[in-house]
């Protein structure tokens, strides 16, 4: 039972349950992608079997659900060059030559992403219970810098469409907090496919995207949400998973199940158990793909764009059945 | 023989032989993704027998090779919150959570990347015919964007280290044309596992990024370069391959073997071929361990970031083995 | 009498009436600032009797009225050094040394600005009848780029507080469209210092801003809005202004006057009269100023940035009294 | 006599000799704006006589100096739509409409630019002895942003060509130290116009801009550069001067004048006197033209840019004779 006046409190408990903190010695880096070896891989490719891949990202684009909050805005890309001039001739170049070229301004929580270890830190510690102003400062995470996980996620994935297996209608409402209990009901639901071990990369589809496409964004960023309970800290720190995406923006439900609160499974997993959270990840047509096969597993291959110090990558993961 | 006086003869000629305009109907978008199909993708995942996994991008930060040509910067990464301001806790999040997000501005061609189709024209046309004031526009690209491939990319790889077959001390000098003479001798050195099919995604290594890295980036983004040869536009059409990537920043020789041309091959194979071209990938650690046992075949994973409309996408590929 | 049905008709008259063609020679890129001269510089600088200033600007925030219209964000602002990591000791300078760095990634018009003459074209036609693709290309403004009004705008300014003299309670409803009988009303209630002439930087208030700072942005960047009737054309070219601000998005009325039209006046003053057009000036604070000491005139100095090739630039008017 | 071996006592004197701390209350924000008031506006502008206008800024585009040292790029300027497209007419406006719009990307410090009060500081603590980290966190400068300078910067502007009455063919070399004596050398060598007093606006002209306009940037922007000797402390002190600007990258000499050092000067005037500095002006038009009518001082309107939160602003001067 959560005392619902004090989240410190729980949170200091869960942390003390949960910690990896040393786990994989001094200097390491990769949390619980250490959980994510050879053997994972091997396993994960070994889940091809038609070969049908499904993107997982969202559009990275101005029609995006970001409206101002923290400074996200939406990714803005431009053109340095393009087909209009090219075909008009004003490029210069020879032998009938025409280019474009693009850029982006793109915060890198403004879409589907990974969490990076950097992200979140508990009173002033990040992950393996480094200083936060010597991890992260104004140049970026010196240390647990996404770049540091570019070559390691590829492995097992396992889609958890609680939202079918406990919602109506196969989604799950606003501040609905998936427990324990909904995710070990999902994987029985779903079968021995769908069963969750060391190493995984779990995705959990609530629906919560699903109706944002249908109804607008509305608050979709930063607002009301299913999402992990609380409580479930001990169960991803349990199971022994490499990372967990969901396909809403923060992962945990929102309202959070404290009175006064902001977001305190982050605070658990992420500077605790070093554990790599993906969000905004559109588990849609893979969810029906897993209805149809009745297959819950597949290739997970979802590796972020190294950019050097970043505390967040976008990413666009392909899940290969 | 190159007429080296007449390039604009030369595109002409490649592009008529090389055409694959309409060969998947007027409405396509993939171009020689198309060659890219589940066999390929179960062959790929085929592969992956020991579960290793190799990133081929360089990282995407300030010190990239970027010096502002063609309004190409390095990625400019900034921090919208940080570690140090989370540890002096002036946040003002409850319970002690702290929190560090980023952003960046970043030229999609600055560092390793995905040529989209809409990224070079010919004489104002885009791939498969169009107009190229119909399809990259100043909104972007509004027929083959990059978004259009985001499942796609996941196959067999293989990599020809032409450097290593031809060169010498594993490095082609700038201004090294290689030629399908040059492909073919490097398959042949490499064995059976380095031969190259219908639908592969194929990785050239010239060893010109592993010279930067020793003797500084001097002109490595935009100057001169070993490449492919203009001669290589019917090797590569033959073949049937999905993709080819390069460590170098433009894929074709530099200076180009016309004497007053720019890109020459570009505008054969992207608008005519729909070829999917790489570029500043990072093919040294994979080319090492290829060396070390022999297997120049491997799973790769290499999906564009959707950013809806790009002409290009930065891109972290996995090559797994 | 407007024709609701036909603004291209309309438009295409005013033009012809209103044309500034040619009236600077071939070459021109200044349009109407062509009238503001250094007399004009004189007498404005001889208006400043008290030495009190007004920042006509408003701030350049997240907290602005964009909502991505456009791929129009608020401007946002990123460090690149902060003061707590100098504080922290992180930053690596000698003898105590710190610093704080920032950059900032802004729509040109985003907030308070000026129109370039390179902002709106009629039927693909720019100021003085050049080809709207031969000056502003994905390169930007290659012929009228505001960096060519870099030195120029500094002269007489006139307030027009229509909202005070026409509106109730110092506001104009939105949809209200002024009228030539407005302006010279207002000018008639203000007096001798409101004068309207040849070289005249004009700004008219509107009480959009205030209602929007009153009740919160809603679509005050886009939406409706008081602002100048189209028939306002004539008067515009026939007192010879250097300028006019507003302190709405868009200058003219919103809705339109015609069913199906947008910005028709935008269509006719940039194009054809050459016209400098500021919006989203603040004009509240100086307007109280002007009521106070019943005096309208003032020294304005309103220089953009001079951002090359730019079609607009952000601007931190002055009005000194 | 400077003891070059110990620029942390050195400033530390110079600090304690110089500084405004308190002395516009604990709350001021404005620094040595403070001494510009009313009647130095009202000065300035009576020094209009010609009405001829200068701009001091350098063009902000990618052509410029920066080299990403810092993560200073140049200016990346972008469209978001063009004159090519209004032309073919794919935007999509009714009645003929066309437009064109655009987006930056800029390092407030990047080009011609005012340092706000938060972009230095000593040991810690920023101007009026605030602690840095409750100053400028990575949400800007809380405390004295540059918006709280946005109305003030209009006054008595002063040039002194330093380069000209003391450097060769105009120009200062590299690593040549503005002494207080050739400050008062250059003012009794231009005459009773340049004298400087309270409340000025001193543009120093080192020609270190003009030098790289004709031999290329080379390292203007953080290189060696000709500057204010660090000695000089006390003579911006006691002249009471409101901001200070010239024509190099960074105000003071460099290399500076103690052996293991980086711009100990601005440790001393930014923090301790609150001092407002401006760099990167372009000053060599205004010169030419101050030589050929024998008159030093004008008006100056050099408002910076209200980013919210910035501790600088690029900005447009001009100055107004």
């Amino acid at each position: 039972m959560l005392d619902r006046t004090d989240p410190e409190g729980a949170i200091a408990a869960a942390a003390k349950r949960c910690s990896n903190w040393g786990r994989w010695g001094a200097d390491d880096v990769l949390g619980t992608l250490n959980f994510l070896d050879e053997a994972n891989r091997r396993e994960g490719a070994a889940l091809v079997r038609r070969g049908s891949s499904f993107s997982l990202a969202q559009s990275f684009d101005m029609n995006g659900p970001q409206k101002g909050w923290r400074r996200r805005t939406n990714p803005v890309h431009t053109m340095l060059d393009t087909g209009t001039d090219a075909e008009r001739g004003t490029q210069g170049f020879p032998h009938g030559l025409g280019g474009a070229d693009d850029v982006v301004f793109m915060p890198l929580q403004a879409s589907t992403q990974w969490d990076g270890l950097g992200h979140i830190f508990d009173h002033g510690l990040a992950y393996n219970g480094r200083r936060a102003g010597e991890v992260v400062t104004s140049e970026g995470d010196q240390v647990t810098g996404i770049e540091t996980a570019a070559a390691v996620i590829a492995g097992r994935g396992v889609l958890l469409d609680v939202g079918r297996a406990v919602g109506d209608d196969g989604e799950l409402p606003d501040g609905f907090a998936i427990t324990e209990e909904h995710l070990e009901r999902t994987i029985a639901a779903q079968g021995e496919s769908a069963r969750v071990g060391r190493g995984d990369l779990v995705c959990v589809r609530t629906g919560r995207l699903a109706r944002a496409r249908r109804e607008g964004w509305g608050d979709y960023a930063g607002g009301a949400s299913p999402g992990l309970s609380f409580t479930t800290a001990d169960w991803l720190h349990r199971t022994e998973i490499a990372g967990i995406a969901t396909d809403t923006w923060g992962f945990e439900v929102r309202p959070n199940e404290f009175e006064h609160a902001f977001q305190p499974l982050h605070q658990v997993v992420i500077p605790h158990l070093g554990l790599f959270v993906g969000e905004m990840w559109d588990l849609d047509a893979l969810a029906a793909d897993c209805v149809a096969d009745g297959v819950w597993e597949f290739f997970l291959v979802a590796a972020p764009l190294p950019v050097t110090g970043a505390v967040g990558s976008p990413v666009n993961p392909l899940a290969i059945k």
